[in-house]
């Protein structure tokens, strides 16, 4: 039996004495919300936003500018973006679709941060955006060029980077292309989203590596589903490999409602514990994010899907 | 920002290719109904231990050899271990608390393999067996002497490796200690179980580093609880440093009813999906594996805990 190289775990203890930074970007107001059946007020929201900057995180998706006919529950995005409290270096992007959404986040005038969306898929691409990967692209690149030119930040989102719905598996060098795309036309950071949760810690690995071959590791971030529970052991993959940035969602709110079967994001909460426990540090506060998880799920009558968050409550009320 | 190392990725390619066994010890019919609250009959324990084997599992755990006064969910070891089938190449341990269990199981005649339990913390094990680490240790050593002096082969359990509900951050070295005792006893695996689920990878990594000092990797297995969501995280973890052998429990079965808040192991079903991406040879099958944890899962009435069993669920229903 070979003996096990131990560098993963020099790594880890390196992390731990010069608490080397990662960041944590909360989609569970834009992402999240918007793939929970329930809509809730923008009151509401603007009440979570408010919470989860004061629990520390510094990038938070606030909304969606998509029409109210695809997407209800964003329908309430000019009020949200205009009235959440913007803490200092924190950014709040809002999703944008299209040049029409990009004219309207202009016209708001209350948002910092734009983030696009393309799919490594065309059937997917079709159905979500109605338009197949190399349009869809063309497209993406206009709207960040038009951003840019504008002022905004621009965060780019590959969704669909191990498999599809419609097509099953992906190819790692969609993916690629995808990505280099945007991160072409201006994007300060690609996030490689597994939209229906079905990578794991093999299928990751190879696509970190055909993605790692043009794209600079500090450009990139993941966002990973746990519809198989595989989330977190995916993260571990990707901080292997450099990565530092991860998507999640407070209380794992959230899924796709294009993608069949699939549950929300991995909860911040279980992140974060993680993370901590590396000796990453995040500037999270995770009680505070626990309290924050547990009053947005009463809110909504809706289960926790973080189990961390649900261990800490139950430790806290059994005292 | 450091370039990645890519040796991880390395690896997992490497085990794609050469398919590198790996061992999945199955501990549903045990650790998992041991610490339900529901009693379910022998007859259904049997057919859930024969479905087990079906699935192309190498290591079931069978039962209990403990009082029913204590618990009452295993009252039923001596049927149980005599009528299940026993299928070539695969082994039934049965646990043993102390030398009058070990007695009750050469009587029997049935186990060709028992599993004996230690614990990393004085309190806990104060609470368990009654005896603190270094007394318990001895009488484990006893019945682990007596056990292969009969012919037993004897499998070691530490509890608590992480952390302990009553005593907190647990010492690696103690950990380090009760392994090598077991090892040196004569038991042919020691698996290393967070029994409360608060490990994550950070903390993982520490403890094997120190255990992975003095025991022998091929001689190590591990034992996560997904209490706080981290359990295949910390088996990548484990992975990385040259573990090969991983206890799981179907449905995620289970939990320790000494450990306050504990929830069930990890499910083997999500352990098994995550092995067959990364390109190891388990010898399991997955739909196989679904099916029977569908079946015991309605059998019990009881919601499952396996992620993957849920969604591959959902998906055959939905067609």
């Amino acid at each position: 039996m070979r003996l096990p190289s131990l560098n993963f775990s020099r790594k880890l203890a390196t992390a731990a004495t010069k608490k080397q930074p990662f960041k944590v970007v909360e989609v569970g107001a834009r992402d999240g919300l918007q793939n929970e059946k329930q809509i809730i007020t923008a009151e509401d929201k603007i009440a979570l936003i408010n919470r989860l900057s004061k629990c520390g995180l510094k990038s938070i998706e606030a909304t969606s500018f998509v029409s109210p006919k695809w997407v209800p529950q964003m329908a309430d995005h000019q009020e949200v973006i205009k009235k959440i409290e913007k803490f200092p270096g924190v950014s709040y992007p809002v999703l944008v679709p299209n040049l029409a959404g990009l004219k309207n986040v202009l016209e708001n005038g209350h948002a910092k941060e734009i983030a696009v969306f393309g799919a490594a898929s065309d059937s997917f691409s079709m159905k979500n955006v109605n338009a197949n990967v190399n349009d869809s692209l063309q497209k993406l690149q206009d709207v960040t060029k038009a951003a840019l030119k504008e002022g905004l930040r621009v965060r780019g989102y590959v969704s669909c980077v191990i498999g599809c719905p419609y097509e099953g598996k992906i190819d790692s060098n969609v993916v690629a292309k995808v990505t280099d795309a945007l991160l072409d036309a201006g994007c300060y950071e690609v996030s490689l989203g597994d939209t229906i949760g079905v990578g794991s810690a093999g299928s990751v690995t190879k696509l970190l590596k055909t993605i790692l071959k043009t794209a600079p590791v500090d450009k990139l971030a993941v966002h990973f589903h746990d519809t198989y529970g595989q989330a977190l052991a995916n993260i571990v993959v990707a901080i292997e490999h450099g990565i530092r940035v991860a998507d999640s969602s407070i209380a794992g709110l959230g899924g796709c409602p294009y993608a069949k079967g699939a549950t929300g994001n991995v909860a911040t909460e279980d992140l974060v514990y993680m993370l901590h426990d590396m000796g990453f540090e995040t500037g999270v506060d995770l009680d505070n994010l626990v309290e924050t998880s547990v009053w947005i799920c009463s809110k909504m009558g809706r289960p926790n899907a973080s189990r961390v968050a649900t261990a800490l409550h139950a430790k806290r009320v059994k005292g």
